[in-house]
Formats: C-alpha cells, sequence, structure tokens
C-alpha cells in the first residue's frame, strides 16, 4: 500500500455489481464446500475478520477520523464514514440498550444482495452477508474494541429490513457472560 | 435490477479495497480447496465466466454503446469502457495477429493484486486473476462472440506488465485449430 493516503479518490472505486457477483461467486463456493449453513456462515464470518483487520489501516489513512471517545461515536463512525466509503450506503444506527454498548445498524437496501432474490429453501439459516460481520469485528479489534456482530434481521430471510447488531464488550467477563 | 439505466453513477461504486481483499479470500479458499494450481485456475475461469454472462446486461444497459463493427472495436470497448466502468483503470490495447483477430490488454497496474506481494513458491503456477478472463469470455459469448481468454503477461509472476490476450474465433473450425 504505497499510495498517498486521501488522494484520487476515484481511483479507489470500483463498480458495485462487479463485487457482488464476486461476493456470490464465493458464497457459493463455501455452500459447495460445506454442508451445513453455520459451518458457511463461521467461515464467511473468519474470511471477514481477516479482512477487516487489513482493512483498518485502509480506513484509518483515507478518512483522516479522530479517536471515537464513545460506543456511540464509534457506531455512528461505522454506519455513516466506513459503510459509506466501502459499500456506498449509510445504515441508521440506533441503540438498543440502556447500558449503551449495543446499536443496530439498519439497512434499507443491502447493496450486497442486488443479484440475489431469495436464499434456497435448503438454506435457510445461511447469513448471507456475515463477512460483514466478520470485517466490522476484525476493523474493531484492531482498534483495541471487542464486539460481538451478528445479523439480528435479514431482508432475504424475510424480514422488513436488514439489522447488523454490535455489542461492544467491555470487559473480559462481558465477553464471557455473553458467550 | 430495476434500477434506471445511467442514473446515479455514485451508487454504483464501492471500495476496491474492500473487492481485492474479498477476491483474495475467494482465491486463497479455492487454494484451501484444490491442490493443483490449473484447477484453481480453471474455478476462477468457470467462476468468472458466469459473473461476465450476468454482468453484460449491466454493462449494455449502463453503457449505452452501439455494436461493435469489428474485432478491434471490441477489444479497445473492453478496455476503454468496460475496464473502466468496473474497475477504475484503462488497458492499452495492441493487435497481436495479422488476421487481425488476436488482441492484448495490457495493465501497467493491476487493481486485483493491492494488497499481494508476490505468489507463494508453491503456488507458481496460479493465475491469481483468472477470473477476469472468465468474466470477458462470459459476456462475449452473450453478445455471440466466442474467444479465448488468457493470461500472458503477469507482474505477480515477476513479468514487466500484465497483459491479457483475447483471441476472437470466428468459426467453428477456428475453435477447433485452436483447442
Amino acid at each position: 500500500m504505497s499510495r498517498p493516503p486521501g488522494r484520487k479518490q476515484e481511483n479507489h472505486k470500483i463498480s458495485r455489481e462487479l463485487f457482488v457477483l464476486t461476493y456470490g461467486a464465493l458464497v457459493a463456493q463455501l455452500c459447495k464446500d460445506y454442508e451445513k449453513d453455520e459451518d458457511v456462515n463461521t467461515c464467511l464470518d473468519r474470511m471477514g475478520h481477516s479482512i477487516g483487520v487489513r482493512l483498518i489501516d485502509d480506513f484509518l489513512a483515507r478518512s483522516a477520523v479522530k479517536k471515537c471517545r464513545s460506543y456511540s461515536e464509534t457506531a455512528e463512525m461505522i454506519a455513516q464514514v466506513a459503510f459509506k466509503m466501502y459499500l456506498g450506503v449509510t445504515p441508521s444506527v440506533t441503540c438498543s440498550s440502556p447500558a449503551g454498548n449495543e446499536f443496530s445498524l439498519i439497512l434499507d437496501k443491502n447493496p450486497l444482495v442486488d443479484f440475489v432474490e431469495e436464499l434456497p429453501a435448503e438454506r435457510a439459516s445461511l447469513c448471507y452477508c456475515n463477512l460483514l460481520c466478520g470485517v466490522i469485528r476484525g476493523a474493531l479489534e484492531m482498534v483495541h474494541l471487542a464486539a460481538e456482530v451478528t445479523f439480528l434481521q435479514d431482508r432475504l430471510k424475510g424480514d422488513p429490513v436488514t439489522e447488523i447488531g454490535i455489542t461492544f464488550l467491555r470487559k473480559a467477563e462481558d465477553r464471557k457472560h455473553k458467550r
């Protein structure tokens, strides 16, 4: 990565259609490789984690954002800066816990499923976009924020919106408790 | 695909970094699945073919290009319109046969290998970006042009440039002869 940060924005962009179809090929390959949906989901999450761990440097260099001072600020940053930058969409954010560590990113439209009409009946438990959860988890880990990231709703499964839940885990005990 | 053609260009764009890393995850998975480089290459080409077959509609709708009247025009269209639209780069085109049916797309910089330094020694025959060949082949097929598309040079393998060769196959005999 020898490019100067923040320059030539246009060169950082590619067509979403090519990405969406390539992502579809990846999910299809994993469905071939693993019989159980849970294994495909785990694999997508793990791949996403590796991507997030690498993408965070690019994000920090290009966004030039300052350190977030609260979970709420972090969630807004993910929605308004990171999603916008990488996927061209801006989810809305809601805080869903009194403790202030659980957030939902709500997508009216999920840019990753453009060419997907619905999941096949035999793949009802597949979290098609689970890579995204892994990316968020991996990127947060690199800025020392442990989090659990999962799909809470999915339009592909008939839900009215797509909702990604992020639970920030404050301490080792939190994480233990959640698991 | 219910969006109006040629509108809201910005919404069609996503970050190249995310694509490049996701593509890397796909290639890595195939390398896990198949021991032989040739099998990975074939699989990438086949996946690309399926993508090209679907992407062509999007291309024709968004580019609003007219029918090409020669192989040369088609090759230029792939380089100047399709590569620009989908990958944000414009390869140069050379015609490499007196018969006028063999062309090379030459990329000084391959946008798909941003995060790849070099191929591992045990993967020396891997055509890392072979998906692209399949995409071109599949898309051409849908406009009734049979072609063979392969990497002729690859910077990942130490070549000075990356070169994709396109051979248009005019008749059934041509194809037979080439194979």
